[in-house]
């Protein structure tokens, strides 16, 4: 079927219940976002691009943000990166500190709170957060092909005046040695690459390249080889949603990551790039609709990953 | 590449590694299993054989079996079973009690032990542990088209003489209400499921359905819905290696479950079922050699469901 | 102050609340007690008995069983008991099972339930509970003088139908090798030690040697040394009334026991014991109105062993 | 017997024990501590003051201070206090912080890290750390009728570079709104307060009211009430040693607070307080020769408040 029928499709199950879910509200900047917004975009293997609804407006990619992070880190640091952060799912919420205390301060997996931190602090190795702020907004843009997307300085700020649990982790893991720059600069990457903001289909065409064996869709150029590309997938598929990455697993059947700005970026290996937007929340702090989006999108297109030969 | 390539290839890969691993000790049965064993056979979707090594063996399946009486009990109790037993990944070993606590007696998959118990409760619901085992027997000879399948009652014995950790298992979820039959029935089935004894060619005939959309390969009967199929997939993915199932997803990048008996069945939607057998196990419980086997496959075959387009 | 005076000041504070919190309703026979009972006895170390209300009219004792079997056990097997068993604060209820999996089948103290459970089994030994447990009556009856104490078979009876969590927790142990009897004569004799039925004067009675340094106050007859009934008392203002010990201790500031029964059997090092039964519980499980009472007691006597000069 | 002979024969138990233990590391000021140092003080209910080896020389008293602080809070904001901060044993580390996610950021009592940070958080109360430090040195030294006593600068400017795992704690805390103050004031006044330096003589000087029923040794006046020194004494009994709080009872069977730096303060009610200093720690962190002196004397004098009438 057409990406467009698809589209079509799946917004038909939806409309219905477009508002659902509780708009994240800790920082004011998205406290205010209209819970009526929704949009989804898809970015296949020969480079189209498809859209629905507000498919082009920017919104606060948050964790989303993980995934290109890593995938720079791993470019920078190779597979050493897993010693400081591992690889499972942690079975607890995104800003859980437990674990950490039990595993002497090595998170479980790049995609909790703990993890992105781990990352961040990899990737600014003794620069100036700006600079590597610089280069991880370089390289979201490169990958969109696109070099309007910027970083929102007040979502920064408001993250950096409220994240008390991140600076507690912070801390926690500088006291076991892994965080190796001081922890106000490495928290201050991390602030800053989650209030990238983009539209849906900035963030399709970002993530496309995971989707086409490492490869930019646009020209074929490798932005990471593809025994990567597969790995960055699985560890999407089993720690993208936090506690909730079973279910998602489960019920859409293909890798994604999640965001409490309402995005969820997913991969449909060899078909394309989903990004989708719904600012409404479920209990476990993914987007309610975006979920049911994706379900939907899934059933009628058959691009589960766990689906057999007539798809 | 045809398969008995790839199989060539995978044992040029593996060779220098058999016999690696710890065999398991806990019962003389296994015990006195010889480390130096391997095998595998893959089974694709149009129903061919291919074998390698002691793949006609049999071993006991253990803990593979999950799989087996998951189907059927999705078959019977349909998506209720969700309601007694969670999705998501345990963070946790096999045979872990903590989460059953915070939890209220509801385990996190129906691949941990705790999970499986309840799943077997669900199997018993009544009957006789002897016509319940009955019926498992004939499913899994039914899905591999052999009736030689039998149930190692020596094995089960043993088990059930050093199951103490999965009789604390079940007694605790019957405070919690979450086992409805007597303790030692239930027990009696999953001790006896668990005793199954299967070669890597009966195991992967009888999990060929999984990657066939829930089709059973000789014939094109429907053994489970398509979507089924998908979920069961899925859950084999986020959760059939314990709390190393995040590392098999990415080296791997294929569904499997894994038993303390060495075995492993995996499965590749649209590709075919393989079974793996090598008794050492790793730190994780999981076959050592098995494991660097399929990761080898995977590579070499492209079947790794995270993988692109020229897969 | 006599303790006449003591009781009925005692008596005036607490009358209004008489009635207030949750009778145990596990079994039938603890849930249908009447609420409103009430009586508190104490047995001064010159051997005088004092007592009012309900004093006189048997009640299951439970937990308060604790403190005679752990008695017992050091008798036989001296300090080598605390190779089996810890001696900390579990902070965490009195059936919790996780702290076992951490600490690998050692439980952390003998007043939770996994402790006193590792206690039975070491007074067990290879006999048979029917042995056993006429040797925990004798030593009881011996300790009150009084050969009227039972043990209530019906009660006995119940616990052993419902008492899923306790056999996880001595099938969990026994894992572990730290039950070394067969786990249902080890809870045998657990659950019938829990079923002894005993009134506030028995009781004091019972326990006043552990105010008066070990030795019976009737004859002055060491029952164990003072450095033994030092210790014991040291554990039971620790460990005595689960994830409520810290506050008992703040609030009453002598040792106790409680049982889910209402009971609660405290001691006053150099004063006497003290036993109160209100059927009522707490949030904790520990007696409500009991409480209240020891906490009032404590207050007008002066006997907190937090205490200065003028008590 | 008189103090001074009771010195004498735990100092003949001790000797050969003198420079066991671990001296604390983590900071230059500690690490460089002599190991064979070991001082105690008896300060009796009536101003008698006893001692031996190095009792009068200066050690940092670390967590010491918590008694102290917990004190001046309590008059401070009395009993709402307990709104903020727990009472019971917490049963983990000093400065676990998996306790505060599971509580919502309350910690299990004063005397753990986390909960002595909430304790300085409240004496803070929106002035500056200068004056809050002020008025705790100013307690202090009233109590131990001693203007010498100091904050080591030294000691504080070390731990607020190394104190990370505090900084989680409270930044959590912070994030669960049980932290008022900014997070670097709060900490400055923790480690400010654990930099306070006092030689034995002046910290059982210090704790004397609290064996005196609240009243100074030296003209009776009252520090705090006889309710409030019998609370704070069942305190530093149930949670005083971490996690061998339940040992420290067993063994010694008086209240007591230790410190990181080697120094414990024992109060025995009706009787005096004994401070002993001996910098090498045993495995839970506590003073490995301190804890076995304050056993011996409590052997010898029969102060513990287990004991019955003889002593």
């Amino acid at each position: 079927m057409h990406p467009d029928e698809l589209l079509a499709l799946m917004y038909r199950d939806v409309e219905p219940f477009i508002g659902e879910g509780k708009v994240a509200n800790y920082i004011p900047a998205l406290a205010r976002i209209d819970p009526q917004k929704f949009g989804m975009a898809v970015v296949t293997i020969d480079g189209n691009v498809h859209a629905i609804g507000d498919a082009g407006e920017p919104f606060s990619i948050q964790s989303v943000s993980k995934v290109f992070t890593l995938t720079l880190a791993l470019g920078r640091v190779g597979e050493g990166l897993w010693k400081r952060v591992g690889r499972e799912p942690s079975g607890t919420a995104f800003n859980s500190i437990v674990q950490l205390e039990s595993e002497h301060g090595i998170p479980r997996n790049p995609f909790i709170n703990a993890g992105a931190i781990v990352v961040a602090d990899t990737l600014l190795s003794g620069h100036q957060p700006k600079e590597t702020l610089g280069e991880i907004l370089s390289f979201v843009r490169y990958l969109a092909d696109d070099n309007e997307i910027v970083i929102d300085a007040d979502v920064a700020r408001s993250e950096q005046q409220t994240g008390f649990r991140n600076a507690a982790l912070a801390n926690y893991m500088y006291a076991f040695a892994n965080i190796h720059n001081p922890v106000e600069k490495t928290l201050g990457v991390y602030f800053h690459q989650c209030a990238l903001s983009m539209n849906c289909i900035q963030l399709a065409k970002a993530g496309a390249f995971l989707a086409n064996n490492g490869r930019l869709v646009r020209d074929g150029h490798s932005a990471v080889s593809s025994e990567r590309a597969r790995r960055i997938n699985a560890l999407m598929l089993t720690c993208g949603h936090y506690d909730a990455s079973g279910d998602f697993a489960f019920r859409v059947g293909l890798p994604g990551k999640s965001g409490v700005g309402g995005g969820i970026l997913c991969i449909a290996p060899g078909r394309g790039a989903i990004a989708v937007w719904s600012p409404g929340l479920n209990s476990n702090g993914n987007s309610a609709t975006g979920t049911r989006a994706l379900e939907s999108f899934a059933k009628h297109s058959g691009w589960s990953v766990f689906g057999g030969p007539i798809r």
